[in-house]
């Protein structure tokens, strides 16, 4: 068996062709990650996801029997590469849906649509003042009557710039000043970067290339990764790029991924991952925009803990354990070439601070967006992702919690689920006659149902009677209704010439209650502590990636929002990426974000009573206290 | 020719045995650099101070003609190493003169000496809160009722026991940091370093070993380089050593050695020089008291801007061109072992800031230490080193100057000049009979004269009619006269058995008397800019390395000092390395010296159209204007 261990196999990946030298008994997924082969997997390897299925073309090889596999697909050597050993020389092909290449397609669609941001125009309302300059500094050559040394003199011309009381300059930077000061002839391009309260001297250059000078923003997702390229002396965003988190292979949720990483020590591989997907957008946008990477000077991330933490390879281990502790909360400014990221070598990383375990950066950046610190009335921000977080308060105070919702609105955990990317079904309706009415990204055949989609759909099966209360099919209401594979289902799509059927069974619209039941605890177990009442939340926020054609009406019938009037509730779209935006072009909205992160108080759902509690009465639609929803029309009063 | 210079040439320094391989025709000198081998040298290898004698043992050479040596010392191989070209293999035999054995001995006392400074009591003044302070700290671990993340808590905790409202903390102490704390129990020592108004987190170790940690404060001297070893709890100064500044092989003043540097590109070189001269004391110190290098967390050095330049390698050449320009004047503290220098691998290395290229942070030292800048009344400042700098004022105002006196009162330019160590005759007295009577430091037998000799020489041969106004000998006046290889010449101490004849001569008078004219007619230039009457000078602070029976009168009676009452001048010995102490230990104190570096005005003597008359005016003993220096008795009045 040591042996056997020894023995190495060549597997071969098609159609890419990538190769890779594996010891006998490896097993198969752990071999395309290591030839750099994209598989979805959204279990992270635990073979109940069934997402990683390849066909083994030819070669031996042993799969753990599984009952996601059907007897057919058996016969056709298609296997979960979880579940399979190396046991020779393989060939195996990658079925079309995994391969980036597709998702890339799609994700130019998504990049547009995270760039319609409503909340951006608030960024305005800071002082432009971004976190790293480029300043044309112009100096008076010393004379006999004005000897101030080089690094006195170059700091009194920043100071005449910018309000610069603290400064630092880093040893390589004073060792080659004097020389380039005379060589340039004391007019220099000095990028200056704020650290704390402390300001920087990053860089002196020749002052040509003193009007370059960009920065990256990064949404951290824990499924997309979202990147704007900002033009840092106008303020503008020059191009938008999106991608799949990469890490996706190691788990669809960032615990699953904390404990893949822990497992196999394999923390070097997550950061190296989740930094690739970022050099990979910076690369595309700098080589579209024909930025010289090196006037790249700074990235500032938002993100959810755990993502930040892998970024810059923290210990996160301790996010999934009681007591939930992070590393860093308020993680200080890094040369962004210390993570791996591959901007100007002296560039900076910033980070926007987190709240706790699981209310992150990106969060506290949705607050900053929505401005809801700012107003005298209650406000309450969600933003539904893999988790789904909350925040209630106003000027005076802020509460906030995480509910473990689950990734169904994003598409994962529902049988045709999909990202907002072309061909999701994104709005969808049943008419008066029962016909499905639906539009989908980009207006091409519907491939799957994105958020606002099957947000649509829960609420229209509901308001048609088609499920009742708990979320159950109404068993021969409706012809549509079949059992499949799955269980019952009821078909939205019917298949036709290059069309496929598009149905919605009865697990997914078990996941998509869960989700939107955990939501609404989590909201309602904060309005009860603080005792507020639907009536004195004068706006509501919902973030998340659901697509644009949100109609956020039927968040309230379905019982994921409280009952408020309709017009006072907006969505917000990406706020994560619009908050690093404004942190980024004003250095008082970073001192905004750390006094609101400071501000926030955190509430551990898992160890408060109330939750569970509050969790099982929102199972219901729109929930079990009618009075709650008193807008919403029920058919039937189970 | 081209291929004689490819010829390689064996040479072997005797009696070390060290051994270089040369081209054919490098000159010894440079052979004996590259081998590691000290050889005295003032000039910087211009062949005019003759004091790189060595003995050809046996090999082929080439010889420039010089008048330094005697045709007896020629026909005994002896050359000078700077003008002979090697053009065979060599065997060379180096005079015990030029040990480093010899040296080092010598040093032992010097540093004893050095130790003994009278402004290091001034320290206490200023609040204990050293630059780096290791704390023990005590958190406790997180619970679900308190989730702050590792890094915040550290903060919490740390600003508990410190002032410190902005911190930083390196990427890698950050990622490491969860383990540490959680293996350590929450409490751990913390090394916190201060730079400008940012405190940073240098080091976090379990607590054990919380009560050791140290620093060296260093005085980078242009002829002796001077530590001390301090334990940062107790403010106590544990060891003391010194060495020679081992550039000297460069050139005797600093000018020389940048010329050298210029020349040669020899930049890296001169910084290896002073950074193994600084770690070789650093280690020495720390072996003798069993301290872990590793608990070394700061060095700070203080020294004339050339020399902090050289140690920092920064570029020093603009420092003796106009406008004389330095590259630093306030050199942030940067990680230690980024300059070379071996301590903690993340200590920190501060310098004192400086005024301009002629007044260095060793003047600023010696401000902060005299206290001069808290005064009402006008204090005058003089340090006698390799240039004599002056500072006059007092808390309103502070002018300064530098004069390049020359090393005269250092014993170089003098015959049988010496520094202040074993053998150096420190005290001498011509009695009424005419006999000299001297004391030496260590009471053995006279090797030399120091600097405080020399003056007391100079004095008593003026006081006794030897030498006439403008430092002529009287000839025929005394016996003791006599015409030798360099002119007249005085015999102070007659040979005996196993004692060598002491004389001084014209030259060394002359050397004396241009010293000393530099330094009062930069005095009078000052003086006369602020209308300054010596009356009007409550206290006179003369430092430099004089040896500890400097008697100040004396100082007055040559004309070197202003004529004041003896009792208002005082000898404050090394003033420059008590100023690094006591910035060391006081974070206050460094704002002080930054505060009077900033607030010093500079006047350059070599633009000053007064100074050269001054100078001329001084050239006499004690001036030429007699009114200047009432009690000064004057026997003719030429």
């Amino acid at each position: 068996m040591g042996q056997e261990k020894e023995r190495k196999c060549l597997v071969q990946f098609e159609p890419s062709g990538l190769r890779v030298e594996v010891p006998a008994g490896a097993i198969l997924l752990e071999a395309a990650h290591k030839a750099g082969v994209y598989l979805t997997s959204i279990c992270g390897g635990d073979g109940y996801c069934g997402k990683c299925k390849v066909v083994i073309d030819a070669g031996q090889f042993k799969s753990r029997p599984t009952a996601l596999l059907t007897p057919e697909e058996t016969r056709e050597n298609i296997v979960l590469a979880c579940q399979t050993r190396v046991l020779s020389d393989l060939t195996v092909t990658v079925p079309k849906s995994h391969t980036l290449e597709t998702s890339q397609i799609l994700m130019d669609s998504d990049a547009r649509r995270f760039s319609q941001l409503k909340g951006e125009a608030e960024a305005g309302l800071f002082e432009f003042d971004p976190l790293v300059q480029k300043l044309c500094v112009e100096m008076s050559a010393p004379t006999v009557r004005d000897h101030t040394a080089d690094h006195e003199r170059l700091y009194v011309a920043i100071r005449r710039v910018v309000d610069a009381p603290i400064m630092q300059t880093g040893f390589r930077i004073l060792q080659k000043l004097p020389s380039l000061l005379q060589e340039a002839g004391y007019k220099v391009a000095v990028t200056v970067g704020r650290r704390g309260g402390t300001t920087e001297v990053i860089e002196v250059d020749p002052d040509r290339g003193c009007k370059t000078n960009f920065a990256v923003a990064v949404d951290l997702g824990t499924t997309t990764v979202v990147a704007h390229l900002l033009d840092l002396n106008t303020a503008e965003t020059i191009d938008t790029e999106a991608t799949y988190n990469s890490q996706i292979n190691f788990g669809e949720d960032y615990i699953r991924r904390i404990i893949y990483a822990e497992q196999n020590n394999a923390f070097d591989q997550l950061q190296d991952r989740i930094v690739q997907d970022v050099n990979n957008l910076i690369v595309t946008m700098a080589a579209r925009q024909k930025v010289d990477l090196q006037d790249i000077t700074a990235v500032i991330c938002s993100g959810n803990t755990a993502m930040v933490h892998f970024l810059l390879n923290l210990d996160p281990t301790r996010i999934r354990r009681e007591p939930y502790v992070a590393s860093a909360g308020f993680v200080p400014p890094i040369r962004a070439a210390e993570a791996g990221i591959q901007i100007n070598k002296r560039g900076l990383l910033y980070c926007l601070p987190s709240v706790a375990a699981y209310v992150g950066s990106d969060i506290v950046a949705g607050v900053l967006t929505t401005r809801i610190y700012t107003k005298n009335e209650i406000s309450l921000f969600v933003d539904i992702g893999t988790n789904g977080e909350v925040v209630l308060g106003n000027r005076d105070w802020l509460v906030c919690a995480s509910s473990s919702a689950g990734p169904a609105f994003e598409g994962s955990g529902v049988k045709h689920g999909m990202r907002a990317a072309a061909g999701a079904i994104e709005k969808l309706n049943i008419l008066t006659d029962g016909t499905v009415e639906f539009t989908t990204v980009g207006g091409g055949p519907p491939a799957g149902i994105c958020g606002s989609g099957l947000l649509d759909t829960l609420a229209e099966l509901f308001v048609n009677g088609i499920i009742d209360r708990t979320g159950r099919f109404k068993i021969g209401k409706d012809e549509r209704l079949s059992e499949g594979d799955e269980g019952w289902q009821f078909q939205l799509v019917a298949p036709q010439a290059g069309q496929r059927e598009i149905v919605i069974t009865q697990a997914d619209i078990d996941n998509l209650i869960r989700s939107k039941a955990g939501v609404f605890a989590a909201i309602r177990t904060l309005m009860n502590s603080t005792q507020i009442k639907p009536g004195d939340i004068d706006g509501v926020y919902l973030a998340g990636g659901f697509g644009n054609f949100l109609n956020v009406e039927r968040a309230v019938t379905v019982g994921m929002l409280p009952d408020v009037p309709v017009e006072r509730i907006h969505f917000v779209g990406n706020t994560s990426i619009a908050g690093a935006k404004t942190v980024l072009l004003s250095r008082k909205a970073l001192e905004t974000a750390e006094e609101i992160a400071g501000k926030m108080t955190y509430f551990d759902l898992m160890s408060h009573p109330e939750y569970m509690e509050e969790f099982i009465q929102a199972k219901f639609l729109p929930h079990t206290d009618l009075l709650l929803f008193p807008s919403v029309t029920v058919a039937d009063k189970v």
